[in-house]
């Protein structure tokens, strides 16, 4: 590699004609000496500490190594390699969209139980696609929690560390009955919401009760080319969600479509069941329900949307802040039990980078 | 109240002078029929299903109850106080932002260790001003975790259910010598990161040492005044954060500074010991790196930042999204050794809700 020094950067160009610019300030702030970076990774040196108009004084490439001296006394190694790797963008997500012809990425809990690469590939595909599903769990009560402990830990809510969803054909209550469930996140209500929810069938005698997986992200990328003006309307204002009971009482507010730094998506949170009165300016009111309408629509739409029928022993994992959930409905006599729990993003993110080391 | 119907919308008058108007698809969606919404409060009625263009047919008021019928054959009946309470801008957050001249909001554990009013101003005080101290809280192993399980729920993660930062002087590894720790937030490189941080001291002989808090939001609205384009650029631009050891490998991206869909500051997300290197377009490298130790120094500003020494027994906590904490150095013999947890906000504020019914 060359370098050519200027006062405030470094430009370097590689021999197959790679270039790059580094600033002063950011090789000063990336010095990888015993003094400014623990053996662990963490930084010692704080940014902040940086001398203000700091520059470089002297700058040589040999070996494959820059070396870098500084006008605050310091001096810096960085290898070529570490050079190119860390210029420029951030790497692009592993993240791929889907629609309901998706292969359904399917792994047997005999298989991911161990630390192997049958549980890596199952990681990847929640981390690529948002959902995955399990076979072969069995029916034994509190499974679903040794599944998600495989990763990660479970978030413990007050509906207990896992919760139970039987809906009984004749029950009194009208939510137990085998109506479906349009596609949602759940606890929108929440804050932070959990990032991942687990549910394992122990139990489907009814027919009917598909359960239904949409790719939120999907169906928003395509609201943002079909209806952008919609698309505005639900990353731009925020809803409030509402959960209480006895002993509960969860509000949160956030919009149908977040919207990170950069205008990406990064998360949907849609629940027709946990809305509050929807507090918009007048003037919104009819555009926003028109634009919340065609999204929930869009989520239901069977090109976008796939079907699962869950057997005694199988079990899905989804993103709750891009995989949408629900169920269809189911009329005749007998029993669906199944059970639930929440995880976190990070922890499952963590056990795949571990395991693809 | 006088109610005046028009197609999609109808206009109602409080004797007081008060006025609003209600359009037909949120007053449809609103209903509170048994058809339309459970007693607990959730709603049965999927927003998706209500007929696009749907009017008003009839309305009138009696009693201080609207009945309205709509194109769709529904009829719904809506309390005068319901839909003045339901109508316009969502209530104002209870946030108060502080400086170090804070009166610091404490209490103590015998008093807020029951169910009742003690508990609910100690919470309420983390709600408003995004921290608090517990006194009295002894020195036994796990108390840190007792303490969040009096709100909420203990959100594990690899550090464990709780983690001992211990700092011996003339230790071998610098991450443990007396070195002082500047302003941050924990786990930035978590998703999501923890949304409540607590950190109860178990002994402390050292001199120095002392525990220093800032209000983020704060200094983020002084920044967002005196330097709206360093404002802007720490707002636009997502840095990387990442922590790893032999069974972790954790990455996030997000902006130090959080926007809502309105603008507002919803998180900060600042520690100089987690970042990575920086991702920036070149020209943006140097005016982000200003913009970087402008926030960060003015967080150690002394008008900003509160000083507090926790004595054997003291417990703070802090909504990680918003206040930072970092300690000052120590430099003479003896020991400090704390435990901390990791819980969320929302248990927090849920329990805060019920004790306020």
């Amino acid at each position: 590699m060359d370098v050519v020094s200027e006062e405030s950067r470094i430009r370097v160009s590689w021999p197959d004609g790679h270039r790059a610019t580094y600033h002063a300030v950011w090789l000063r702030d990336n010095c990888s000496c015993a003094e400014c970076l623990h053996p662990s990774g963490q930084r010692l040196l704080d940014t902040r500490s940086i001398a203000d108009g700091i520059a470089v004084t002297t700058a040589q490439a040999r070996d494959g190594v820059l070396q870098s001296a500084f006008t605050d006394g310091h001096t810096s190694r960085f290898d070529s390699s570490w050079l190119r790797a860390h210029a420029g963008k951030p790497r692009p997500s592993s993240r791929r969209l889907w629609e309901a012809r998706v292969d359904v990425p399917t792994g047997r809990w005999d298989d991911v139980r161990g630390d192997g690469e049958a549980l890596r590939r199952w990681l990847a595909a929640v981390d690529e696609l948002g959902f995955a599903v399990l076979t072969g769990c069995g029916t034994e009560p509190g499974t679903v929690t040794r599944v998600a402990e495989l990763f990660g830990y479970v978030r413990e809510t007050n509906y207990g560390r896992l919760f139970d969803v039987r809906s009984l054909v004749r029950a009194t209550n009208l939510a137990y009955t085998g109506i479906g469930l349009g596609a949602h996140t759940d606890n929108p209500y929440r804050d932070p919401p959990p990032t991942l929810q687990l549910l394992h069938c122990l139990s489907s005698s009814t027919s009917g009760g598909e359960s239904t997986l949409v790719d939120g992200f999907r169906v928003a990328a395509d609201l943002r080319i079909d209806a952008p003006e919609a698309f505005e309307l639900l990353a731009r204002h925020a809803l409030q969600f509402h959960y209480s009971d006895a002993g509960t009482e969860l509000e949160a507010e956030a919009p149908v479509i977040s919207l990170d730094a950069r205008g990406d998506v990064v998360a949907i949170r849609f629940n027709t069941r946990s809305t509050a009165p929807f507090r918009l300016d007048e003037p919104l009111v009819e555009p926003y329900y028109d634009a919340y309408r065609v999204f929930g629509r869009m989520l239901e739409s069977p090109s976008h949307q796939l079907r699962i029928m869950l057997a005694p022993g199988d079990l899905f994992i989804v993103d709750n802040t891009r995989v949408l959930h629900g169920r269809t409905g189911f009329t005749e006599a007998g029993e669906r039990h199944l059970q639930g729990c929440y995880a976190d993003r990070d922890g499952l993110r963590s056990r795949l980078a571990v395991l693809s080391r």
